[in-house]
C-alpha cells in the first residue's frame, strides 16, 4: 500500500502542438514515436530517476550510464486524426519481458476517445561492448512498482 | 491593473529530452526553434486564446482562421551546451512590429545561466490570397497584455 | 515486360546524417519513421506520380486529392546500430492489403548488413467525409507494377 | 585552376516531403535548418571528408573527432511558401569568420524564385574541454577551396 501514487509516473497529458501536423491537417504519424518516448523519460523522472542514471551525455555526471537501453522493436495503431490543440491523455503500461529487455504500451485518449497507441520494447546492452546484459536496477524498480501499483486494463 | 499575472502566460518551463539530443552529446540545434515555437503556442493558451483561433486543422470547427501568421524570419544564439535532463526556464518578450507583424524574442535559462536566445518574426496574411493584413484582434490583445505587464529586461 | 527497372521506383538510398542521432551515438529510433516515408514518396515520384496527385496542399495545382491515406499502423525492428555518416541501401515492398489499404515494408542494409526493418499500412479515405474508400487509381497502378516487377525475396 | 568543379561540393537539390510541412500546408518553418545542415554535410563528404573526420559517434573509428563544431548562431528568412513536392536547387557559401570559426550562408531556389535563404556559424571547440581552440584542418581546406571556386553572388 504505497502512499505513491501509480497515477503520478504512469500518466501524463501533453497539447498537441502545430508542428506536430503535416498539410492534411492532423497529427504527422511519426511524432507519436516522440511523444511515447517523451512520456517514458518524465514517467522515470516523476518516480524518482535522474536523466543521468538512465541516458547518456547528461550535466554534471563523471560517467556515462555503463548500460544502454537501445529500442529493437516499436509499432502504433492509429484510430482517430489528431489535431493541433488537442489535450491528450496519456497513459503507460511498462512490463518486463525477461531479464534483459522490457516494454512500454502507451495509450493516447482524447475528450475519452481511445485515438492511438504504441508499443516500444527497449533491451538491455553494455553501452561499450553493446553485449546483452540485465536491466539496470533502478530500471527494475521502476518496472516493478509501475506493474505493483498499474490498473490492469482490459484490451 | 489585472489580476492576471503576466507570468501565467509568459514563461514556461521544459525539460530537455534525449531525442533533442545528437551525437555530440548536446542538443542538436535546431530543436531550440521547435522549442520556442511551442512555447509561443502554450503562451497564446495560457492567455485564453483556442488554438482554433490561430492555426487551422483544429478539432470542432467549421472553418479555418482567416489569417495565417507565417514565419518569415528567425535567429538563435546558443551560448551554453543544453543536455539531457536540463530543467529549462522560458520567458517570451513578444512585441508588435507594424499593423501587420510581429516578433517573440524568447530566453532559455538553465540553473540561473542564460543557454540560448531565439526570435522569431511572424506577418500575418490573409490565408486564401496570401496578401499581407491586418494582425487578428485576439493576437493584438495578447501582444497589448503581454507589453504591458512584462518586466522590461535589460539587454 | 517492361523497359522500366523496377529497382527505378522501388530502391533508393540515403547518408545518415548528424541531426538523425542522440546523445547514444547512434540514430534515434523514430527517425526511421521518416526515412521510410520519405522513400515512399521517392517511389511514387520515381515511377511517374506527380506529389500533388498524392499530397494536400500542393504548389499550382486548383484542388486536393479527393482521396486521402492516412497511416493506421506502423512498426519498425533494429538490428544493429545506424550512425552519422552511413550509406543506407532501402527497398520498399508494397502490397495491397484491399480494396481500401496497402502496405509498404521497407529494409534498410547497410554494407550488406540488415539493420532496420519497418512496414507502414495506409488506408484510402474521403478527405471530407474521412469514410473509407477505394484507393487512387494511380496507387493502384502503382501497386499493380510494383508487385509484378519486384523481385520476391526470402524472409 | 581546378579540375573540382566547386558546383560538385556547393550545389545541392532536394525535394520538400510531406512531413515537411504543417496544417498551413506549407513547409514548416524549423526544416530550412535540418535542410541546411544537412546541406553541409554534403558538401563536405562531396568535397572529400569523411563523416568521421568531422563529427562524432561515426561507424568504424576508433576515437571521435578532437575538435568538435557546435553552432553558436543561426539564422533564416523566409521569402515565399515552400510546398510538398517542390523541387529546391541549394547553394552554400562557406566564409572563414576568423581562426575559431566559420559561417555557410545557404539559398534555397524553386523554380528560379528565392524561396529562403539562412545562415549557420560554427565555432572550433576542444570537444572535451570545449574551450575554443583552431579551426581543424580539413575543414580550413575545405573552407579555402570553396572561397576560390564559389561564383561571387550579389547580395
Amino acid at each position: 500500500m504505497s502512499a505513491i501514487n501509480p497515477e503520478n509516473w504512469l500518466c501524463s497529458n501533453r497539447v498537441v502542438r502545430f508542428g506536430d501536423t503535416d498539410a492534411a491537417g492532423v497529427m504527422h504519424f511519426y511524432q507519436l514515436f516522440r511523444w511515447c518516448h517523451e512520456s517514458w523519460e518524465e514517467s522515470l523522472q516523476s518516480y524518482g530517476l535522474k536523466a543521468s542514471d538512465v541516458f547518456p551525455g547528461c550535466r554534471n555526471i563523471g560517467d556515462d550510464p555503463e548500460i544502454a537501453l537501445p529500442i529493437f522493436h516499436t509499432q502504433a495503431d492509429f484510430f482517430k486524426p489528431i489535431r493541433t490543440g488537442d489535450y491528450l491523455s496519456i497513459r503507460l503500461l511498462p512490463t518486463k519481458i525477461d531479464l534483459c529487455s522490457f516494454q512500454v504500451q502507451t495509450t493516447f485518449e482524447c475528450s475519452g476517445d481511445l485515438v492511438a497507441t504504441s508499443l516500444v520494447r527497449h533491451i538491455a546492452i553494455n553501452a561499450q561492448t553493446r553485449k546483452r546484459c540485465a536491466l539496470p536496477h533502478n530500471i527494475d524498480l521502476w518496472l516493478e512498482a509501475s506493474s505493483v501499483n498499474a490498473q490492469p486494463r482490459p484490451l
